[in-house]
């Protein structure tokens, strides 16, 4: 199983955002919804060991599920009434139990330190971070966990949470690329890993 | 210098395409566009060494230039709106001769044999196919031009085109990604190529 937690800072909380202008009255929503085209779709499939996890300002939480999701597709504004009907869910919502607003998706009133909590038990957490190590010079993670940031930078509050449950930081190159473009490349570092170049 | 030129099957050739249906009515455009969104876009930069150029049903050629691009953002509507502009512009070109709809974005009335024929001169052209060789074998090419395909195969006459044009015909590994995906990986093997994994 491999995971994606990725921070969205100014990402709406209520359903009410424009699906017309994800990149700018909803805060950037666009980049979220390419992070989990990246970490869900192959060409002409899904990876069904694979989930992510959206952590909205802090607030609560929408989690897509390859093995169970259903009727998405990889563009941006499908991913984003995906996220649309989970916030609506959400307002129905009592206490933090998540929510399964359509098939494979969820929605908890959770922020990051509780869904890190949830989903990092047992697995290795992967701090994606310019200043990490190299990607080359780490062993390939079991199970693992890969946190990552929006277009701003982790506040000094995640980063204390981070440094606490983040098993290793990790860079992935040495020029500041996108979370889904980061996405792709993680997901490539472990389709290939272990491979005898000749066997693919 | 990077290019990548992606061919798209169904794209459309005409402006009159729906904004709001990029994935379905306007023919896998929203792929596309995370083509160049992969391309072109850093985290808060522009990769001011890389081109991108989208082949609309083998009939006329979008070109992305890092260095000149302006009023562009990464996401699928914004992008598409500069196809569009460009294909409005194409309405009114004459000739073959590329004509600039906004700055950094051309359009030209060419297809695949034409286009390559444009950017492939003195370069590396690099066919990204799944059957290739696998991308940790090959030396990380000079003056790289990779070609990939949309949602579709290439067809017959694309792969016989590019058995004379390629180079290199070399794949990423042994689950077949997305084609905005493989641009992000390829574009990290070159970011980290040669790099010691010490020094970033």
């Amino acid at each position: 199983m491999r995971q994606f937690v990725v921070v969205g800072h100014e990402a709406p909380t209520t359903p009410d955002f424009p699906l017309d202008d994800l990149a700018g009255g909803a805060g950037r929503l666009d980049l979220l919804c390419r992070c989990v085209g990246a970490a869900l779709f192959l060409s002409h499939g899904i990876r069904e060991d694979a989930r992510v996890h959206l952590v909205l300002q802090d607030e609560c939480t929408v989690s897509f599920d390859g093995a169970t999701l259903r009727n998405a597709r990889p563009d941006e504004r499908t991913l984003a009434g995906l996220v649309r009907s989970a916030l609506d869910a959400a307002e129905d919502a009592v206490g933090h139990r998540p929510v399964e607003s359509s098939p494979g998706v969820t929605v908890a009133t959770r922020g990051l330190d509780a869904t890190l909590a949830d989903v990092a038990r047992r697995r290795t957490v992967v701090h994606l971070h310019e200043d990490g190590d190299p990607l080359p010079a780490t062993d390939p993670p079991a199970d693992p966990v890969f946190v990552l940031s929006d277009h701003r930078d982790f506040t000094a509050d995640e980063m204390a949470l981070l440094d606490d449950a983040a098993d290793r930081r990790v860079s992935l190159g040495p020029r500041p690329i996108h979370a889904d473009h980061a996405t792709a490349v993680a997901h490539n570092y472990l389709d290939t890993a272990g491979y005898d170049p000749d066997s693919y």
